[in-house]
């Protein structure tokens, strides 16, 4: 079993607001995080993928057609985007990094071929990041 | 002569607009950075200032007195935050990171008591950065 | 199961010194590290915490509680400290980042409430680095 | 069980090309890793060994023996050389990185005395990566 | 007056020898770096530019316009190549970096438009780096 | 003109302490850089030298020399050593980086022949640095 990683960047604001709670509590849960006008950060995405070497290629997985995949179904939709406004598969979620990353998950799970989706990791600043396994 | 480079995070949101020009010509000049919505970074700040170590202590400048500074007239005003909306000294500019690295600089120039502000190096993403001289 | 990691940095010294050997076994084992007069680090800590996200935040645990958390149970003890001498909890133990990650982990697992306290992770130089998983 | 791991790095130019293949293949599998007179890479390479500390030394493994066994073993066979020409051990395989990881565990994995071989990570750009866990 | 600097990378092989001199000399001056298969890199070019933000759009000049021109001038010319053999620009320099960059300038000087290219930084290792200031 | 920047690392523990001063004093001035039993850092030094590359190598200066010159000139007196006891050209100063970076500058500006030191630049801390030009 080997794991490949393909890194990715992205630039994008969002807000920590749960539109079913009060502005009072919002606030004491997610304090800064909650500024209406929002705010943002350069996203780190790692997607891994696992799986045995093809014979012909010495490849798991063609890294160039990975790249392809997570643009065209991630990156595109959310780069230079507000998570909160911007993106359909975002919509009825809270954009903290766990719900981004699992959201991520979905969309990218069925969309690998033989390789097998194996972590997502979200890095919102170098200092804070989450990894989910599905 | 001796340089001293304090550096300092924070994370904002933006969008790049000229509220003087039309939308297309908005859209033609600052493409998905005019995105309505706006858009955010993890901003790297480098402040270096110049001069010669005090016999007493060995220090140009104490850092902690310098980050204390930084954090008090920039950080606490910017970090978390929509610049287009929520900043006073960035107003009436567009927020590039040229206007952005201006703007501190005119902010901390006369701040720093002894020590001599030489220059602002702002890290928009891990390709793009400006650097300002005064 | 979704994995959140939180970093934080420290510096401070330590001496690799086995009280229970001669001098001679010690220069064997430990060479340089055994410095009398020891050396220094800046350290990269990584804590990791597993769980599920709360469905009123999205959050599996306040990333600014686990911040304060370290920062009160481990930094304020051992930044700008002397590892051998000056922290009560590796007073008995070769401060080795073996020693120091498995000490952090009986510091911290019983402080996090609902959250698991998955690894420690510590960088001691950009090439050496331990993880502990309990 | 503690996870211990040493970074190294090497520069070193390979193809990627499989000569039981048509040129018109290659090109198709490899696109312009398969330049003819090849390209190369600045490679980051960690070793993770697995065990316990020592009582002695509180180490899993003397971090400077598990360099000296890497430079040895690894280093000086790869470094500065074309993979695909000038190192015994990958003379029959494609120089992916997965390939190359799985080469490196097998020189590797009986050198390590008592310590246990857990992973090769091999990063090829800031963006590719690979790990073999055996 | 403000500095922007766009940072691109590029994976070359190349190897240090010259025509000109006997093999035993090439060996004593390039050592390693003679290895006649050659060797290769991740190479960090980062070209700055200085001008004053031009008052319709807050840019010096529009970075998406300087990675253009920086990956139609010279990235597509050198990744995945080898510069001794592939590259019309570098036929007859050897190739160390203090080469590469007075030849990266030439390229570009007159292809800025308004904007004054100030610098050429091309980092060979994460050790190593060269500045040209033209 | 070229500039010519190589980087070399070292771990090494010191105290802020001016013995001319009282404890108070020097509890006022250094906080906890004051400490007693001292602290450490994975100090990062820059040195850059400039010049012009040579006809027959292509090299400003050889960069295996330069490091070689380095590290038996510098990073040997001060790697795991206690800056404050262990080093004899930073005796009689208060190692501030500042006050290193000279002493570095001074040992240096008459050992490398042919090649003009520019400057030495010293990180003590992801977010602290200084840089001396002489």
């Amino acid at each position: 079993m080997i794991f490949i990683t393909r890194r990715e960047t992205f630039s994008a604001s969002h807000r920590l607001y749960n539109p079913q709670l009060s502005e009072a509590r919002n606030l004491e849960l997610f304090d800064k995080c909650a500024n209406p006008n929002g705010h943002g950060h350069n996203y780190v995405l790692e997607v891994t993928v696992a799986g045995e070497p093809q014979e012909e290629t010495g490849y798991v997985i063609d890294m160039k057609r990975l790249k392809d995949i997570i643009r065209r179904e991630l990156i595109s939709k959310v780069d230079h985007k507000h998570l909160n406004h911007d993106v359909d598969f975002l919509k009825d979620v809270i954009p903290t990094s766990e719900n981004i990353a699992k959201a991520f998950w979905n969309v990218l799970k069925d969309k690998l071929g033989d390789a097998h989706l194996h972590s997502i990791r979200l890095q919102e600043t170098e200092n804070n990041s989450v990894e989910y396994r599905g």
